[in-house]
């Protein structure tokens, strides 16, 4: 089994589920309890937002709230500060940014304004810039794009945004960068959301990154749990296997991005451009190449690939919940019907190999061809 | 180390533990995904609601939605429901009730309205259903209360309210019953908040039971997940190794509850009367002692008993954040400031053995006559 949709999810990290795993066993006390196990908990938690927080920010300038996803840390980001006038975002958003971005319209809170994609997944900032205006209260504008995996970059961004209105709120979704690319938070931007499960965490961990002056309320309301910003007792098992994954991946993280780039190039040498268009950029993470067998159905290629023993996907993993057939952010980024069907997504990890790629070439240009000859 | 503070958490169950190991390993798929890996994650997902939900209602009336937590349950449960006129809740609740009971005020959104409770720790169901008028929208009762573990007989009470006004939605938190004590929700029950981490099961991983009639709007909004009502990936290895834990539990409910009723009684026996006074009535939850050092600071007791092996409470863990020195339950069942002060929660699980209860009354009661002798 070749498995190329790690941007859905990420295998486990065997050995930080380990290593974790006293967590489950000799220490499964509840962090805010009085006696002396419950203390040592909570000192385990502080030193485990340091550990994930010092990677990517300042920690004089920034802290971390846990939280149980990364949809929770954007909903939370939203819901706190697009309090009033209009919040800006891109096209090119999780389903966790735009879903809540209609509510704020649904419920006359803001009103939401979009931002349009460059053919290559960016976002068109002076178009974005033209959005900002006095009225604006939040701007959030996503690191890597989940679909395409174009990187916008969000400090300069951030850095523009402010200067035409220092007093919006910005927040990014860093779920597809944080751990994958080479990356620290500039002072311009307010909130960053991450995710476990995408970099060899479990599933039910994430995190939103805050600058500090920020008074960040809490969108999950009882116990007072995070200093008061993020109740219910904590995941401290699924946080501290995040902590050891997260080691993991940070120490080799450049290597990984070289290795995995020249990975994704030969991976799109190796397929045959009579079936298939490639929509990644260049410059994109090294962890996603999109393509599209133009004018065949990417989901009818995802079960024949499946069949091969080959996992791919079509686009984000939540959008299959969604009733659309056509992926909105391909489509955002100017291409026609039939080349958002046609979507693949091949996505990698740390532990893809060249062998991997080699196969993966060959059975998408084997399907690839049968379909298309059925096509005919 | 005998370990008395099961309401805070328990130990996770090891054996599910292992069991539910292969969903992060092998089974580490995106439930959401399109190719079969991901189609059978769905298919044991839909299962694991099943296993959940049938331990405790009518699968026909009652469907189950996961979440990260009891609190997060709560939030959605209220925050869904708690939309207008006023809402009904008890002075006896989790602060994940009351807290966001606190906010329905600041926000302008509802009306709260709290319910006195007997001594005994149970509401006090005539003073309760005097606050349910024409304009209630909600009322929530909690099922076992958390710090002295009287029992709401929360069918009984839904019932009633449901006569004053039938177009009330009613909510029970069942966290510190579901798994431990017999019971099946009734049909005048609409919502039911459950947590993994109070029966042997990894913190960050809740549910929240719905009248399948009900329409439940996401509190987490995103990808759709849970049919819509509640975005995130899915937590698949604790979400299964919950249901491999409550699959354990829910086989010898009924004869834990009748072990540790006895349990309970012969550690008040052992109890040293001079010292102790009992909260907790002989009709409550199996798995909690609540009892008081009447002129004995209860902090103190817990650090005493801790450096002897002994790990006690003093009341709700997720109470230990705020800033409040006295538990406001044990002072709304009517007790005084200096028995709220003195309390000491000792709460059991299923592997609690006689021995360490037997332990357990020689410390407490060496600490406590050891303290009093010091305070005079």
């Amino acid at each position: 089994m070749i498995y190329l949709d790690n941007a859905a999810t990420t295998k486990p990290d065997v050995r930080a589920f380990e290593l974790a795993g006293v967590y489950a066993t000799e220490k499964f006390y509840n962090p805010s309890a009085l006696y002396k196990e419950g203390f040592a908990l909570q000192s385990e938690l502080k030193k485990a937002r340091s550990a994930l927080l010092s990677k990517v920010a300042d920690e004089t300038a920034f802290e971390l709230v846990f939280t149980s996803c990364g949809t929770e840390s954007d909903n939370q980001a939203i819901f706190s500060f697009a309090r009033r006038g209009n919040a800006v975002t891109t096209e090119g958003e999780h389903s966790a940014v735009l879903s809540p971005f209609a509510e704020l319209k649904n419920r006359g809170i803001a009103q939401p304004r979009y931002a349009p994609l460059q053919k290559d997944g960016r976002v068109d900032v002076e178009k974005l810039l033209a959005l900002v205006d006095d009225k604006t209260s939040f701007v959030s504008v996503m690191h890597v794009n989940n679909e395409v995996g174009a990187i916008n970059d969000i400090n300069a961004i951030a850095k523009l945004v402010k200067q035409k209105n220092p007093r919006v709120i910005f927040h990014s979704d860093g779920v597809q960068a944080y751990g994958k690319i080479p990356f620290r938070l500039g002072k311009e931007i307010d909130l960053y959301s991450i995710s476990a499960h995408k970099i060899g965490g479990l599933k039910g961990v994430g995190a939103l990154i805050k600058r500090k002056a920020l008074t960040l309320p809490a969108y999950l309301i009882g116990g007072g749990q995070e200093a008061g910003r993020r109740s219910g007792t904590e995941n401290t098992f699924g946080i501290m296997q995040f902590v050891y994954a997260a080691e993991n991946k940070f120490a080799s993280l450049k290597e990984d991005a070289t290795r995995l780039t020249a990975y994704r190039e030969k991976l799109w040498s190796l397929l045959d451009k009579e079936v298939y268009t490639r929509l990644s950029s260049e410059d994109g993470t090294p962890y996603i190449l999109s393509v599209s067998a133009v004018g065949l159905r990417g989901e009818i290629l995802l079960h024949m690939a499946n069949d091969q023993g080959l996992i791919v996907g079509t686009g984000s993993a939540c959008s299959s919940n969604a009733k659309t057939r056509f992926s909105r952010v391909i489509l955002a980024c100017g291409y026609d019907e039939k080349t958002a069907d046609g979507t693949l997504r091949l996505s990698f990890s740390p532990e893809t190999t060249e062998e991997e790629i080699e196969n993966a070439a060959c059975i998408l240009n084997a399907i690839g061809r049968d379909l298309k000859k059925r096509m005919k």
